[in-house]
């Protein structure tokens, strides 16, 4: 089902949805072909700018067309899609249209030529900023440049891969705020 | 309470415990001086070797004693651990000693020289690896050289932390071995 309800996102809060480390799903497009494929490789680098590095396997048909295009979106699958995440990461859009072959849908971009997943909580537009790294490690470091969320729930509940087809499931809220430094408190 | 079953674990699995994105305790010593800070923003990079990159921001007592060293630990705190969490990242090494004023136990590494915190689930000996975009980002590229794990639970409940005070808990686990590869189970 597609999230209908996003609304615009400050860029600098990505932190939220991406430093709990969930599964991720990346689109891209390039050259005629767009596709999908599954990350769990990826940190907050900065807030503002907003920069995440990814680390995009060359052994992914995605990984040729992010790095010529300069360009993908991360969109942030809720739990209810491990199925999905699953059949994503174990297909290659060298075979297969993801889009087509899993039923979803795709929105477009504001500021970069990407699809972006409509069936996703968050989508994040993201604009290629360092490839330093991307010869020695597949490391590509991206700026989020535009953000899309749907306004509830705060935090959904999100995937985290442990390797060998486990998963472990981020439900359970836990709130310390009087512990903070207030500068560390929005 | 120290975690004393820990056994050696292969150091290309530290996926397992780190993929899924986790709050960690980075450790380190230098010139006489140590200290333990919290850190969210990682990811792994390899398997093998096992490299993980971790943004280290300058702002913290612990950036100039790894930056200079080349060495520290990295150590994952069980969920039952928050509040020692919260109160690491909320106090600095500059003006107390972290081991001595929360009551956590100084475990030696075997390969390089730095305490490890015996109250951790696992605990990951690293090497620096790579420093090109230390300047740039704070972002080290370091090398798992030994891995100490605890026995059971074969993953703890980790913390995984949002931002303003409110952490995730992945306590639940989801099994999907049935939609994977064989190639990409063990």
């Amino acid at each position: 089902m597609t999230v209908s309800d996003k609304q615009d996102f400050p860029v600098a809060q990505a932190r939220r949805y991406l430093e709990p480390g969930p599964v991720v799903l990346l689109s891209c497009r390039h050259g005629g072909e767009h596709d999908i494929m599954t990350l769990g490789w990826h940190t907050i680098l900065a807030f503002q700018p907003s920069l995440v590095g990814l680390m995009i396997s060359g052994g992914n048909h995605s990984h040729r067309l992010i790095r010529d295009s300069g360009i993908c979106g991360i969109n942030v699958p809720s739990a209810d899609m491990v199925d999905t995440v699953c059949r994503i990461g174990n297909t290659t859009g060298r075979e297969i249209d993801k889009f087509d072959a899993f039923g979803l849908t795709a929105t477009e971009a504001e500021h970069v030529d990407v699809p972006l997943i409509g069936e996703c909580h968050a989508c994040f537009e993201c604009r290629l900023h360092d490839d330093t790294l991307v010869a020695g490690y597949d490391f590509f470091v991206f700026e989020i440049v535009k953000a899309h969320v749907a306004t509830t729930p705060p935090v959904p509940e999100m995937l985290h891969y442990t390797g060998n087809g486990v998963f472990r499931l981020s439900r359970e809220t836990l709130e310390r705020r009087a512990l903070f430094r207030p500068e560390l408190l929005p």
